[in-house]
């Protein structure tokens, strides 16, 4: 066997245990009963060890040497070994102790959160989650002198590889002194629209969890490869060719569900279309986390808030609930589908003032890895954040620092990847509705497969075979920049261009 | 560390990644949509050879003889080593490659079943279920020679350890000598009672899986540690704390899935009873198949098929389907749970007739294991046998050879202790209600609290303490025989005794 066959061969491996791992952990988020706690920690953590053995094997290094100087290997082998490289060099500066003590403080903290936020109790949290950030640190520091990065941005890069914190500071820091005027402008501009008639219930769990099947089906999600389930916390996620959606159900307000559904199909798109062939390799994953939220904003955001997927989709709200009368026209829906109202939680928040959400998660969890903050103050720092940017204070940290699970879970270096997101989804969409006109219309008509068609090509199937900017580049013309995305939110909202 | 100690810490990890597979195992059956079946194959096989190589490692071996001469272990401890020298024993004789193939052999032919039993395609399936078959008589072969045994005992040793074919065989025969005559006498008292008037249906599946939850609930199942869902054959599955069992709803019959819950509940009720202490070593593991399955019969037929289970019952059920009657009332709800009807699908056998489909199971696996019949005679030879012993015949393969999932899955030696565990349920339950004669009458209040804490008692907390002999001997007095069993058919069934 060839150097490269024996790395291909040996990922494949690692692609089984991954894809176990993913379904364990959809199952400890979606199935799993909370007296399996523990026992359910123990599986996890040793098979992360498993799997961070098999990606930092010795020999690894022996078979990336010899296959990079193999000069018979095409442009997608060649790519496989640039995310292996990549990934190996991580890895190996992790000691194997350090992962396993951070998957038992990750699982330990996850199960605390459900009941602090429940409870609105950031005391009881904080020595759960102050030993997850204490080793997030530590594994910041280790990849960080490894790659030649801060701490910050080595933990920033595992979510979006060539990421940097200083190109996302100019980015937030010019979106920081955008938005809170563009708000007011937005919302002085709502108040001259009508006000939409709000949307009366009771809505049966069982109709939104339909008409959520039914929108599934139309973006193009495929079912035999894929499920949707409830979750506390709504995610994509499971394994290759088992890209299951999760959402949570309010019967007061079917319009969260759906639109998170919608949220996490533009996910599992991405994950559905990833290149086939390459499906076991690290090549075939998608590109990095900002790309990936770009799927699922483009998908909710873009194409699902627009005029015509309300002329679509009316009816089948209308159906899914028996109703009628001026507040379910397509117009009326629209204007609540694109209501701007500052609040308290990041996933109900609407696209104006969502980057608030981001820019103040993003600036606390850099001051925490870079201990520049006791954790102690995070509440406090968190409620004068939300002063600060969207005017508003939160009542208890229920409403604040704990409605969300990413830093329990360890996903620092995440959030960020949010916003470039959006940002991405309005530069793609408006690239590939100038290239391909139809996709608008179509959707009017609940017609998805020209943008699906488009994104296949020009995003899902590309999956790591070029870096973030490259692929980019060759979909839209240029890296990112927030032009478009501006120049969108000004368009929707107050009506410019 | 003392070579106890490091052998205890080496199994608590072997139990996390059991506890990893058994979870992906009940994804697998209950849960992964079907484009996932050759990814998970894939992942399935994986962890299986990972618990391979863990559980036949060199130094288990070293640690085992430094333990064995330990003087200071416990009775527990010295339990513990047993098992463990038990299973290494059997698992070193297996080369990991054929522990590989199996598993891809049985992930490949368990998904093609599916459609086989939907679609009657025994021609279908016979490639599959034949590559299944060879390679467990490999593994049979492999064992046995380690183990001086054939290799049908080295597979029902897996099962039941210390389990022979030929104490079996007298078993067995004794009663396919008894049952077809003792069967006419019970069709023939039937007939002499007044017939059960049928429930007329349709029973809503929601309603069924409420009074099945209730169910459970008045069993002393934790549901804390465990849940109930929905699967093509039900089972008991999931992980230590974390007791999963599954059912099928029939809208046009309850009773089917209420009896089966109760089945699944015996099961889970032994596993959620196992010693918390010795949770992640093997003596705290069932103590074998035909124990396993005494402890669902037990439920299942001697305690909720008594006239007290009906008492409670009866009511609950005319409330869960708002329904009244003569059929409704507790004798005639009696009645129909103790039907004697000969039928083709062993699953919804009665207990006076199912020891036939078991026999049956037990003689062609034992043919076919040893070569003796081709396995494409398997459905006339089935049918063959089905005449010999219920006098009847299966108009299709889908009601005759391909109904169960244990071959196409690699269970084969398993049959036997369905049998074998109504035997030792009868002799078990007959025990207890001599030394706590409150146990009939309080089910008859729904308070199974006397029951479970015999049971609790003298058999789930005792894990794998003792040799099943003994185990049976210090709960009942005697080892197993038929003769508790048969007393019991009699005094149901023809009113003797």
């Amino acid at each position: 066997m060839t150097a490269y066959a024996e790395i291909s061969a040996h990922f494949s491996r690692v692609a089984a245990l991954s894809n176990a791992i993913g379904i364990l952990q959809w199952d400890n988020d979606a199935m799993m009963p909370k007296g399996a706690a523990d026992t359910r920690a123990e599986s996890m953590a040793l098979l992360h060890v498993l799997r961070h053995g098999m990606v930092t094997e010795l020999r690894i290094g022996d078979w990336l040497s010899e296959a990079e100087a193999d000069t018979t290997l095409g442009a997608w082998e060649r790519a496989n070994l640039r995310e292996i490289r990549r990934s190996w060099t991580v890895e190996t500066a992790l000691p194997s102790d350090l992962v396993e003590a951070s998957s038992k403080a990750v699982s330990a903290c996850e199960m605390r959160w459900r009941k602090a936020r429940a409870d609105s109790d950031f005391a009881g949290l904080l020595p759960f989650l102050a030993e997850v950030l204490k080793l997030q640190r530590e594994i910041g520091r280790a990849k960080g002198e490894r790659l030649g990065l801060s701490p910050y941005d080595a933990l920033l890069n595992d979510y979006e590889p060539g990421g940097r914190a200083q190109r996302i500071d100019g980015l937030f820091d010019d979106l920081a002194a955008f938005l809170p005027g563009f708000t007011q402008e937005a919302l002085a501009a709502q108040a001259r629209r009508p006000a939409a008639p709000s949307l009366e219930g009771p809505f049966p769990i069982e109709a939104q969890r339909r008409l959520g099947l039914k929108m599934m089906a139309a973006l193009g999600y495929d079912f035999e490869r894929g499920r949707l389930d409830i979750s506390t916390h709504p995610f994509c996620g499971g394994a290759d060719n088992d890209v299951r959606i999760t959402t949570r159900y309010d019967e007061a307000d079917f319009t969260k569900a759906l639109m998170g559904v919608l949220h996490e199909t533009g996910h599992a798109l991405y994950e559905q279309g990833r290149p086939q062939a390459w499906l076991s390799q690290p090549v075939s994953h998608a590109r990095g986390m900002s790309l990936h939220e770009s799927q699922s904003l483009l998908i909710e955001m873009q194409a699902c808030r627009s005029h015509e997927f309300m002329s679509f989709a009316a009816p089948l709200m209308r159906e899914a609930f028996g109703a009628s009368g001026a507040a379910w026209d397509a117009g009326a829906l629209w204007r609540n589908a694109t209501r701007v109202q500052p609040g308290f939680i990041r996933v109900d928040a609407d696209e104006v003032t969502y980057p608030a959400h981001v820019i103040l998660r993003y600036r606390l969890e850099q001051a925490l890895i870079a201990d520049a903050m006791p954790l102690s103050e995070l509440p406090s720092a968190w409620n004068e954040q939300m002063r600060q940017l969207l005017g508003i204070t939160p009542p208890d940290d229920r409403l604040g620092c704990l409605q969300d699970v990413h830093w329990p879970s360890g996903g620092w270096g995440y959030f960020p990847t949010y916003t470039l997101g959006a940002m991405t989804a309005a530069q793609i969409f408006d690239a590939a509705c100038r290239t391909q006109p139809e996709i608008l219309p179509a959707i009017g008509r609940g017609d998805f497969s020209p943008l699906l068609d488009w994104l296949r090509t020009n995003i899902h199937s590309q999956g790591s075979l070029y870096e973030t900017d490259e692929l980019l580049t060759r979909a839209t013309g240029r890296p990112l920049d927030a032009g478009v995305f501006k120049a969108h939110l000004r368009r929707r909202y107050v009506g410019e261009g």
